[in-house]
C-alpha cells in the first residue's frame, strides 16, 4: 500500500498547508491531489490530501507523529489506504433500481465500495442479493416491531463503515438517525427542499414542474433536511403522467445516489454545520 | 401574409382534429406544424397547428366560418398571423441583465416580440431604454402610491398583449394580478417551488442545494403559485459565496425567460389549471 | 387491445392530416397523441398518431380500408397496437454496462421491448443472460469465421424486430449492415461525429474535451456514420485520466442507449435520408 | 491590496507545497484557495493558489525573495493582486451577441476584465462600442491589405493582456497566431472536433447530431485545433432549421465565451501542451 488519503477538518488559521504539507515532505509523502475549503461562514478548514510514498509509509508511525501536530492545531483527522473501501450496508424496501445499479458498479466498474449486506422490510430483492452474493437481512416491520427491527439495522450497521437508503421506504426514528448520524445516507425522489416527505413524483405533476429531481443527501431526525450532497434534474413535460415521472426519475435517483456515494468512498464529503463540503 | 398559427383550447372529445384539419384543407391550408395534447385528468384539449396558404386567407371570412364549429365544439379559439408579434410591456427595477437579454435579442435575433413600452419604480435602466430607443415610464413606488402606480401599470398594459416582470421587485396588488391573469409572467430566481418570496439565492445558499435554478411563470394572486412556463438550473458548489450565486443565476434567469417568452409568442403556452402546456 | 400507433410516411402534401384523422374517427378513434414532421428538405412528410377504439378494432378490416387511401397518398404505414412490444436481438461483447441497464429495465421498468436472445462473440455475460433468462449464443468470430458467425446473427435478427448493438465490439460487414439496415442500432461511445472508429475516449483524452458523449445511432455500411438517434454528454475536466473517461461515459452510454431503444419501441423514430425525425 | 492570485508551473517534485505554502506562511499569507494538479503523462505541475495578507505584501520583496526558490525548483510563476483585470482587446465582426453579453457583463456584472479597445474588420458593432464608451477600431481587411491589417491588431494586441476573438470572422495568418500564442482565444461554434472551420451549424445541420455546441479555444496556427478551455451543448431536434440552430447556438456562445474568459482573468487556465489545464 503507497497511496494514501488524508482529511482533516478544523479551525482555519494561518500555516496550516505549510504544516501538513511539510509533515508529509519530510515523510517522502509525493502529493497527487490536494484540495482544501476554507469556510468564512464557520470558520471551519478542511482538506483532503492524496499523497504517494513509494518506500511505503507506516501508518502507526505517522499517526503517532501527526497525533501532536494536528492536536495544536486542534484538527481532526483521518488517514485512509488509497484503495480502502468504506464497508457499506445497504438498505432497500421492493424499489430495484438503486441497488441494482449499486451491485452492478461494484462488480463491473471498479465502484470503490465493499458491500457487507443488505437489510430490507421486504424480501422482494432477495433474489437479486444472492446473485451478487451479498448477505441479505429481511428485517420487517410494523409499528410495534420497530424498535427490535431499528435494533437489528443498528447491529448490522455497527459493522458498516457508510450506511445507504437506497430507497428505503421507512422513516427511521430520531434515535436511530441521532446514532447514525454522518454515516448514513439517503437518496430522496426530488430536488430538494422541493417536495419533502411522501410522494414527491405527486406532487412534482401537481405543481407542474418543468425538471424533477433527486438529492442524495445525509439522513438527520429532521425528514429531508439533512446537508445535502449531490442533486440532479431531468426535463419532463405537460404530458408526463406520474407514472412516466417515477420512470424518468429512477435514472437520476440511481445515478446521484452512485456519484453521492463515489464522493463519500473517495473521502471527498465533509459535513459543514447544515451543509455538506465535496473537495474535488 | 400567408402563413398563420391557429390555436385552440377546449374540451376534449372524438374527431376533433377531423374536423379542425379538414376545414384547414377546404381553405387549402397546408398545414407546416401541429402539436396538441388532451389532457386526461381535466378533459381539457389543446392544439396548435402553423400552416400556410399560398393564396392567402380572408381572416375575417375564416372567422365567420369557424366560429359556428368551434361553438359546436365549445372550443375558444385564436388566429394569428405567423409574424405577428405580441405586443410587450416590460417591467423592470434596478438589475439590468434580463433587460439587456431581452432587447438584444428583439433588435439583432428575431426575437419575435414587439416592445412597445418599458416602465420601472427606478429610473436606473431609463439610459438603456433610451439607447434602443423604447418608451421608458419611470414610475416610483411607495406604500402610499400603489394603488395609483399600478392604475398606471394597468393603462400601459391595456395595450399590451403580453406583461413581463423582468425583475421588477414588486409585488402586485391581489387585484393588479387579476386583472392580468394570463397575460403578465414573471421570472423567479429560484427552482420553484424552492425558495419563494425574497432572496431565493441567500435561501439555496443557506440550505446548501448544489444547484441553483430560475422559473418563469404566470402572476397569479399567490406569490410565486402560478402556472409554471419553464425552468433551468445551474450547478454550484459549496465554495459560492450569495453573491456568486446570484452572479451564476442572471445567466439562466435571462435565459429561461426569454425561452418563456418565445414560446408564449410563438402561442405554444396553454394555462391549464394550476399547470401549463408547452406545444411544441 | 384497444389503443394503437398509426404510423405513417410519404410525401408531404395538401390535406394529409384531415383524410387520416377523418378516417380514423370514421373508426371512432379517439386520438391520444399524434405528432407530425414535415421535412421542407426532403419534402418528406412522416406522422405518429396514437389512438383509442373504445369498441376494439378490427386491425385487417382497418388495413383493408386504409391500403387504398395511403396508396393515393403513397404513404407507408404501420399499425401496431400500443402495447407491442419489439422482439429484440441484443448482441453484445465483454462489457456488461449496457445490457444490464436494458434487462434491469425489462425486468423492472416497463421498458417496452421483448427480449427475444442475446447473442456475443464472448461467454462473459452468458450468467447475466441466464439470471435474467434470456436464451444467450456464444458466436465467437475470426476473421475466418466471421461469414458463418454473420450468417449465424443474420438467422437470429430474422425473428427480431430490433437488433441493438449494445457495446458490440466488432465491425459488421458491409453485406450484414445492409441486411439490417433500418432495423439495427449502435452505441458509439463518442459525442459523433467527433472520435468515430477505435478507442474514442482516448481520442477524447488526447484531444482534451470538457464534455464526453454517447451516440446512438442506425447502423449502416458507413462506420459510425449512421442517422443519429440521440446523444449525451457528460462534463470531465483535465485531471480525469483514460479510465475515469472510460467509467464515467459507461452512464451515458447506458442512458442514451435505453431512450433511444424506448423512442424506437414507441414508434417514435424514422430514418429521414441521412438523419431522423423522433416524434414527441 | 491585500489579496494576491499566485500561479506556478513546472516539473512536478517532492515537496513542492510545502516549499511554497511555506514561503507564503513566513510572509503571513493566510491561503484562501488553493487548487493545483499533477500531469502525470508530461510531468508538469500547476498551481493557484489566492491568498491574503491583512497587513499588505511588498510585492518587489515578495519577487526578490521568490525568485531564488522558483529557479530552484525551475517553476515559472506570476502574482497577480486579485482585483488586477487583464486588459483584454476583443475582436469582433458582424454578430453582436458575444460583444453584447461580454459589455453588459463588464459593465453591470463585475466580469474582472479590463476592455482596453475593440477592433473590427467591419464598422457595424461600432455604436454598441461608443454607448459603452470602448475605442472602437474599424480595421477592414482585404486580401490584399491582411499584413497591414494584422500588424494594426498586433499593436493594439501588445497593450492587451488577452485578445479575445468574439466571433470574427476572419483566420489569422500562421505569423499573428504565434505571435498571440496562449494570449489569444476563439470562440468556435461547434462542439469541436466536430464541425472545424466555416458554417459549423450547416455542418451540424446536415449530420443530424442532437445536440449543439461551442468551444472556446485557445488560438493557434492550426484552425480551430487550440486547447480547448471550455465547452457546452444545447438540445436541438430535427424540426430546427439551420437558422434556428444559428440563433439558440448564440447563447451558448455567449456563455461559454463568458466562463472561458472569466476563468482566465481569475488565472485558473493554464495551457499543457495540446490542452489546458483548468484549476477550480
Amino acid at each position: 500500500m503507497k497511496k494514501f488519503i488524508l482529511t482533516l477538518t478544523g479551525p482555519d488559521q494561518l500555516g496550516l498547508v505549510s504544516k501538513i504539507s511539510t509533515f508529509l515532505a519530510e515523510r517522502k509523502g509525493f502529493i497527487l491531489e490536494q484540495a482544501q475549503f476554507g469556510d468564512v461562514a464557520t470558520g471551519r478548514f478542511f482538506m483532503r490530501c492524496v499523497f504517494e510514498c513509494h518506500e511505503g509509509l507506516d501508518t502507526s508511525a505517522f499517526a503517532k507523529a501527526f497525533d501532536p501536530l494536528a492536536n495544536r492545531l486542534s484538527m481532526e483527522w483521518h488517514l485512509f489506504g488509497s484503495h480502502e473501501k468504506p464497508r457499506t450496508l445497504l438498505l432497500v424496501s421492493k424499489e430495484a433500481h438503486c441497488l441494482n445499479d449499486l451491485l452492478h458498479r461494484v462488480r463491473h466498474n471498479a465502484f470503490p465500495i465493499h458491500v457487507s449486506a443488505i437489510a430490507s422490510n421486504h424480501d422482494d430483492l432477495k433474489g437479486m442479493a444472492e446473485w451478487y452474493g451479498i448477505p441479505f437481512h429481511h428485517l420487517p416491520v410494523t409499528l410495534e416491531t420497530k424498535p427490535e427491527q431499528e435494533e437489528q439495522i443498528a447491529q448490522l450497521a455497527e459493522n458498516a463503515d457508510l450506511v445507504v437508503l437506497a430507497r428505503y421506504m421507512q422513516i427511521l426514528s430520531p434515535e436511530l438517525t441521532r446514532l447514525l448520524y454522518g454515516k448514513a445516507i439517503n437518496i430522496h425522489h426530488s430536488f430538494l427542499p422541493s417536495f419533502k416527505g411522501a410522494k414527491p413524483y405527486h406532487q412534482a405533476f401537481e405543481r407542474g414542474v418543468k425538471l424533477i429531481g433527486a438529492t442524495a443527501h445525509f439522513v438527520s431526525d429532521e425528514l429531508d433536511e439533512g446537508p445535502i450532497i449531490d442533486q440532479e434534474v431531468i426535463r419532463v413535460d405537460h404530458a408526463h403522467s406520474v407514472q412516466e415521472l417515477v420512470m424518468l426519475g429512477k435514472d437520476i435517483e440511481a445515478f446521484v445516489l452512485a456519484r453521492a456515494i463515489r464522493h463519500i468512498a473517495e473521502r471527498r464529503v465533509f459535513v459543514n454545520a447544515r451543509k455538506t463540503v465535496i473537495l474535488k
